[in-house]
């Protein structure tokens, strides 16, 4: 399918004397996730990943991924015409150097200006000089080729009340103002919605399983402009911003008003987080003050009622997952079961517990070799029978009025090789290991990621990814600045210092192509522990409760400490989830807690 | 004494109407251990660890030293009218933040524009600016009231050959100029003597235990010149240099050089190495290509002569510390003993190896609390008396004609209370989980410190230093860009990815102020493991040899891979160092290197 698309592409390119058009996943806010309308790249090549960037030349197409998708990636792109490109691998030659050794002399290099970020704009525009070429910024192409396009997503606007967020808008508004004044700002434009949700207490529709709505907040010294679609903001959410000081403009005049600024105006914002066109619209002699949005660390940082809610809605999740996990072992073989059904079967016990707003990000549910790809997702077309043997792969999530809940089991479901249950082993030790480190205040996840690791690089295993991310309160379940991964990705953002309060995943994991997956994932929130003369330790407190199956584990291979570990771990998990459940669960649940030796 | 001195600085500082003066530790190279000539800042406070910053205001004076010299800096600043400024702790501001607030609006801030970088400089000049101030560059005014200052260093070039360096100096500035071509750069100008003794298999002796000689590099795309003492370059020197196509010029002509270096000229440098006097005397209009210099990671990834040679070297000096822990361990308690008096007995056994040319720094043999301060030294006359209890702690190490070495042994030498014990066992588990981490490659020393803190941080103790530092060969004992550190710290440069061949010390600690300090140090090659789908994994290789002492090892404090670890490294001990070992010798080797269970 992808080649019609692409030559219609290439046509429209020659139209316009365009040599090469780059289509990013992004929407106009580099959001990780993007609505319907948004998905141009996937339009285009047939990958529906969240993370890849289309580069369509006169003869070469390419699809650059990383390595959490390179499996599904190539697996889509074949017979597309396009090429998989590996980020991150030997030889494989970043986009930018692809566009200088590409660009003809003199070519021109086209992109919705819209859809690429300021600081990424930069690299293309120094590619293009090079070679002594031009950009095309000003058209979306492919919105000439997509006919059947789905309308820009426009859902009203709700409250989250101080009660679930701890902290009132205008407190939120004016710690940013402090920002602001330490950075002699006279505006901070904002792009991120996940940030703009947060500081408003609001949240909406626009992004499957990120409740946000498309939007930029102009914050001033005295003032705050929402550009909002009209529709979104509803009688309440009006009365709501006029209270919190913020004034409603339409989402479609941001680039308009930015050109309206004035010329001596300080601009504080993050070049790679503001879309070209916005950036392009500012006065030349607008001061831009390029920083990290101060709402990044702020909102990354839990507060006390945050913190507290958070514990409930994993609690309330983890009785949904507890109860899955005796359904499906309990069943397996008994009943039909397929990776669709299954995943069905989860959604429907978290869309039982109370408060219960949707899920975090599509499920995740793969049998056999499908769990190898990272970010596999079944549907009802196309999915695997899921059967007595083996394993199951389950990454889910709920959005709950109280938080947002991210987490992986890998079930055993039968018969498992001894190879299955070395590597669910160390998965297992490395995930605990983790977990339990104690450290001193100063590190990043850079420092930590490696403690993760160990087990299976003793093996000489890896996994081509992070071990953890952040995870949103009520917005998009990755976040920043914090998240564990060994090498400095600044694009990812998730290198920051490691502050109590913060929540992040510990997600490590086995991906043997065509064979089986293996991941084990828990949430913990950075606590404080003991302050000395070497500083302040710190430590993690896990906030995820659900067995991991003791079913895969060999005893032999974790040493006794290890053991420990899990043990009350488990402890943990029956204390908290046992009241929840029937008797018969309640039963199984003590087996699949029981202490190891 | 510093008292005296203070006052007379303060009244030169008056003469001149300068407001607060700046006397950093640093010869005009940046050099981290320098000449006697150079050490300004000592005759003025009394302190002399290798790192600190002296700043005195009309009312104020401070010492600012980082972790490894906080117990020392503050005994021996006692009455000196210095306070101590610790480094990277809390509330302790850093030096420009210290100008800044004490710079009085238009004042005058000096320091000698030859012992300050040009990186370094620009913070001094921005603190200036902030107050409306300026700089007063052109004078040491300690040369004023130092009457009695040791003349500077001169002392003959010898050349390494390349039987021991394995590469000849034509192809090593033919590698620097391929680096000048990416570049684009016209002339490399060089200052960090170790690098120039590097490129050129030079070395001499002006500074103690480094052997390199004063002098700067230029490096153009046909010739070079080298800045030189003239009386340093005999009739061989000067006929090798010619032979490498390298002029030779007078140390003292290199400022007049630099500002007759044409206008429009591209030159590579490092303003962190590079003098403010060296940069200010170039042409404004020079380009400047502001690098690390290419020697500084092609010297780190040593080649295969170097490595062949480096495993010599040690294997000589593991006889040397093996003897003397032999002797030291009989004889404590029958013989007297005193620190001074057994650091002499080890710098003649390993004087007695064949290729010796020198200690590669003053040994560290420290008594009890002694061995608390992390850099402890002891004279002829300020010394502690060696008992049979408690601890010794000797870090030392010799350059040979095949190498540098750098160990660190904590000694028991009688009774030892528990937690000694504990300690000591923590910090060998330390060592070994270090030194047998095996790596994907890409992972710098700052993803994998962690692992070997970790038994430390679980007892709530921590060292406040790097783990471990590039070893330089026949060169300073320390070089990046390699090491072992959970933060970054930009001015230590140990932050780079950890390259086959790198030689890296791993040398964790525990310090009890008034109590005792232990610190075992082996040093590892980084050498390349198995390759595979994941990558390049990566271990290290010892090639220290001498046993840790048996007499502190709880062994049911270690973990059955700890045990394993501790017993192949011992194994090896006895396997390399026996040959060499006298029959008495060798017998007690066996009990010293014996299996624990």
């Amino acid at each position: 399918m992808g080649n019609i698309r692409l030559e219609q592409l290439r046509e429209e390119m020659r139209k316009r004397g365009i040599d090469i058009y780059v289509v990013p996943s992004s929407d106009f806010h580099e959001s990780e996730y993007v609505g319907e309308y948004f998905r141009a790249r996937e339009f285009l090549t047939g990958f529906t990943g969240s993370a890849g960037t289309a580069v369509v030349t006169r003869d070469k197409a390419g699809l650059w991924t990383d390595g959490r998708y390179f499996i599904q990636a190539a697996a889509q792109l074949a017979g597309s015409g396009f090429d998989l490109y590996r980020m991150g691998e030997e030889g494989v030659p970043a986009i930018p150097d692809f566009l200088k050794a590409e660009l003809p002399e003199g070519g021109v290099l086209g992109f919705d200006g819209r859809v690429v970020s300021g600081s990424l704009a930069e690299t293309f525009q120094k590619a293009a000089d090079d070679r002594h070429g031009s950009l095309y910024v000003t058209e979306d192409l492919t919105d000439r080729i997509w006919t059947d396009r789905p309308a820009i997503a426009c859902t009203p606007l709700w409250i989250l009340t101080e009660e679930y967020s701890g902290e009132s808008a205008v407190s939120r508004l004016g710690r940013i103002r402090e920002r602001m004044a330490e950075e002699k700002a006279d505006v901070h434009i904002l792009s991120s919605l996940c940030d703009i949700a947060w500081i408003l207490n609001l949240r909406a529709d626009d992004i499957e399983h990120v409740p946000v709505f498309l939007s930029f907040l102009f914050i001033f010294k005295e003032k705050a402009v929402l550009f909002v679609q009209p529709d979104a903001v509803g009688d309440e959410a009006a009365a709501y911003l006029k209270n919190c000081g913020v004034e409603v403009d339409s989402y479609w005049n941001v680039y308009d008003a930015a050109s309206r600024l004035s010329e001596n105006t300080s601009v504080l914002m993050n070049r790679k987080m503001v879309n070209y066109r916005l950036i392009s619209s500012l006065s030349k002699r607008v001061k831009i003050i390029d920083r990290e949005d101060p709402s990044e660390l702020m909102k990354a940082v839990k507060n006390e009622t945050e913190l507290r809610n958070t514990r409930q809605a994993h609690l309330k999740d983890g009785v949904a997952m507890t109860k899955f996990m005796y359904w499906l072992k309990t069943n397996v073989g008994r009943i039909p079961m397929d990776e669709y059904t299954v995943g069905c079967y989860l959604d429907g016990l978290r869309r039982e517990q109370e408060h219960f707003l949707d899920l975090s990000f599509e499920d995740i549910c793969a049998y056999g070799p499908n769990a190898a790809m990272m970010h596999y997702a079944a549907t009802a077309d196309q999915k695997a029978s899921v059967q007595p043997e083996g394993m199951l792969l389950v990454d889910s999530g709920g959005h709950y009025l109280e938080g947002t809940t991210d987490i992986t089991r890998t079930f055993i479901l039968g018969p498992v090789t001894p190879e299955m249950k070395r590597h669910f082993t160390a998965v297992v030790r490395c995930n605990l290991a983790l977990a339990n480190l104690r450290f001193l205040y100063g590190c990043g996840g850079i420092s930590m990621d490696v403690v993760c690791r160990e087990p299976l690089w003793e093996l000489g295993l890896d996994y081509k990814c992070g071990t953890g991310h952040g995870v949103g309160h009520i917005l998009n379940v990755h976040e920043g600045p914090n998240g564990f991964r060994y090498r400095v990705v600044p694009e990812r953002k998730d290198s920051g210092v490691l502050e109590a309060g913060m929540i992040t995943t510990d997600e490590p994991g086995v991906y043997l192509e065509g064979e089986y997956g293996i991941r084990i994932e828990n949430e913990l929130i950075c606590v404080k522990d003991e302050k000395n003369e070497y500083g302040q330790f710190m430590r993690f407190e896990p906030i995820t409760w659900c067995p991991i199956d003791l079913d895969g584990i060999e005893p032999e291979l974790m040493n006794e400490k290890e053991k420990q570990w899990l043990n009350e771990y488990h402890a943990m998990v029956r204390e908290n989830i046992s009241p929840y459940l029937t008797e018969e669960e309640r039963d199984w649940l003590k087996v699949y807690t029981r202490e190891i030796v």
